[in-house]
């Protein structure tokens, strides 16, 4: 079977409240039509019936949910203001402090570690309103060893590392949306695999505060949602200027949503980039991006200057020796608790040489001002976001078509265009200049609108 | 002879207007009493009368020096507005970027190199109206292999390095002021050796953009003036935020000259540290700091934490690392042509691991956490600049008591006010919290204030 357009797989059983997105829930809670409280618990039954099967969740409190539901409730029965996320449900990946809940990040060595902080990017999720559902499983120390949740759309398979328990979470319906981080390919690729959406910003929106560091040069929280407008609102909500993380700088808010709903003022083009790593995809992703591009009508085939050959290399280097420093003490108090994949990363990163650290890091500009002469001509990039389809569930799949954009920190989405040979969702990566994201994301609602309009959307 | 507080040596002749400081100089070519034509002619004639002794410059051209006064005389009585230095010659060190001069950066691998644009402080300093009168000996490449340049106090000595030429002028009354950078000790030693004010901002304040990068961690450019209230005042005119350098960040004006002029709204409070490198401290520094602080009154001696221990060892890790990078391509197409100094800094460098120069850079953050403790309660730090007087010309002396400082970020000021018992100046540093420089120099000259009052002021 050929790959082919088509939107996200559908769920086994009819999830209820539990199925509205962000936005409808917000829509809905706001309006007095639904209660937090109801929604919440739609949620809970959602995660009592399919959590076994699923594994996403990696600390839950239904009482802890409950309780903020209600109190939402309280707040708009006292006709407080309400923030755009009001009594909905917010699933936060287990690498990121929650105050009160537990926060292990996939590892042994950190059982029992109960922050009292929230993260900069949770505290303006419960600003805007949200309820903190509860924590996703992240893979060991949001690396490549796999935590114990499987694919909704085929629980043998992989749901895609390391934002594993969010992208299920969010693709079994369990919650509206989630936060993810991505270092190397961990927001990208399980959405691609889960078949919705992901949203890595640009390098520097929002705030690392309260999230275990694994590489300060390209750590990025993202989000994962079952609608664009979803992704970019929860995004909305994360970024913003923290004075305790300096990789943020002063600005004023993105306006994702508003801008994503825009117009575009003229056709966006796209370029379609299969970049050094063509021959990794899988003939679904092949085949599928042709049909895409052939549907679009008007896409031009842009290759990327040799250099970038090196991507993958360069981004190992600098991550290497970053994560080397920042797990320094788990290697140091626990290797042997430590999986093999992870002490070859660490070990690895151990003997990278600092002007090799600091050379691959000057690349960066090398990599921005070639991407920067397509963005000149191009309002979007098109390209693979995972080989294929997810993996069986021994390995969390190839994060490399993630790489180059990570290690460029350009704003990237994961929009659920494509069905494997399998029946599997593959996800399509549109990446855009650094720093528009809002553009980025009107330019993949224009995308998604067109292959609506042109040739249906099979659900 | 013991030191004691004293002013700047004297010099041998009169210098004429080309002793004038750069406010006085300005003010006075603002209100046409001279032109910028007759005090740029003195500043050349003074350096007519002495550069074959100092050497103090590495690139001069009159004519191009009398053009640039003459044009700001017609711009004058074209009643053009008028920059706060107008018609005010000032030094560029030969490190630093100035369109239409030759920059060789003292070292051979850079001869006949001529830059077209000009760094962006030097930029600033032409939109204040200032003549650049000329380049500056530097060290080779800034680093330690001395220049021509001898101190004017005495030639058989160094004027310590690497802004070497910068503050020779400045002190012998060639150039009302001057542009150094420092990266360990290269304004503040210099400045202490001969006897002028030196002063190193915080880190991010001024643009490195058009200076050759040794340490983009460290790299600092600072100023040479014969008072204060000159270091202030081209502080001010060289700070600022340049989205061509991610050092600097989006802030107001800092202001120095204005606060500093202010008076403190309470008594200054002053910490004498005597820092883990005491011990390299001649009796001359010692015994003048004690005699410095029973004059003040009301200083506390107060010691850093033992980690403070470390700073060498970490500033030499980071700027090892950086500079192995910065410098690699001399390394490549010269390194016979590179004094062994350079070649053992560079290849040290070399051999720095990754996760040893991430966890130094790491400890600035815990350095500046306990300095922070220290602000809360004083105002400054009064420490050692320099082991005392200039050594032989064969060194340009020990950088140690200013790498703590440089690399925690924060600023700096050499205040000439000890004599040793060779006669020739010492400085003594006043080092300030990060951020707050016009707060520093404010408490600098409130402290200079109460000597010449306390003690009278020898000449």
């Amino acid at each position: 079977m050929t790959a082919s357009v088509a939107g996200a797989a559908t769920e086994a059983t009819d999830p209820g409240l539990a199925g509205l997105g962000l936005r409808d829930a917000a829509r809905l809670v706001a309006s007095g039509t639904i209660s937090s409280e109801e929604l919440t618990a739609s949620c809970l039954a959602r995660i009592a019936e399919t959590e076994e099967q699923i594994g996403a969740w990696a600390h839950l409190d239904p009482d802890y949910a409950l309780m903020q539901a209600r109190s939402c409730d309280a707040k708009r029965a006292a006709g407080d203001p309400l923030g755009v996320l009001h009594g909905v449900p917010v699933g936060v990946k287990d690498l990121v402090d929650v105050a009160g809940l537990p926060c292990e990040r996939g590892t042994i060595l950190d059982a029992g570690r109960r922050p009292d902080r929230d993260a900069h990017a949770v505290s303006q999720i419960r600003a805007a309103g949200a309820v903190i559902l509860g924590k996703t499983v992240t893979t060991e120390l949001a690396l490549y060893q796999p935590g114990k949740t499987r694919n909704p759309h085929d629980i043998t398979r992989t749901p895609g590392g390391s934002s594993s328990g969010s992208a299920a979470a969010v693709a079994d319906c369990m919650v509206p949306g989630a936060i993810g981080s991505q270092t190397n390919g961990s927001v990208i690729r399980p959405a691609s695999f889960c078949g919705i959406y992901g949203y890595k910003p640009s390098a520097g929106m929002v705030s690392r505060r309260g999230v275990a560091p694994l590489s300060e040069t390209f750590d990025t929280l993202g989000t994962l949602a079952r609608s664009l407008e979803d992704a970019a609102l929860l995004g909305d909500v994360i970024a913003g200027y923290d004075a305790g993380d300096p990789w943020t700088r002063p600005a004023g808010p993105p306006k994702l949503l508003e801008t994503a709903l825009s117009e575009p003022p003229v056709r966006p083009r796209f370029a379609f980039v299969r970049t050094p790593l063509w021959d990794r995809a899988d003939e679904d992703t092949r085949e599928g991006l042709a049909h895409l591009c052939a549907a679009l009508g008007d896409v031009d085939e842009v290759g990327l200057p040799d250099v970038f050959e090196r991507a993958l290399d360069l981004h190992g280097t600098v991550m290497g020796a970053e994560v080397a420093l920042n797990f320094a003490h788990y290697y140091e108090r626990g290797r042997d608790r430590l999986s093999e994949k992870l002490r070859a990363v660490i070990e690895t990163g151990q003997r990278v040489l600092a002007r090799d650290y600091l050379a691959a890091k000057e690349q960066i500009h090398t990599f921005d001002r070639a991407l920067n002469d397509i963005f000149d001509r191009y309002d979007a990039i098109l390209t693979p976001a995972t080989r294929g389809e997810a993996p069986g569930s021994e390995t969390t799949g190839d994060p490399a078509f993630c790489t180059t954009w990570t290690f460029c920190g350009v704003p990237a989405v994961s929009v659920p265009l494509l069905v494997g040979s399998n029946g599997l969702p593959i996800g399509v990566q549109v990446v855009g200049r650094r720093g528009q994201d809002g553009r980025l994301l009107r330019s993949v609602r224009w995308l998604a609108a067109q292959l609506v309009t042109r040739t249906g959307r099979s659900e």
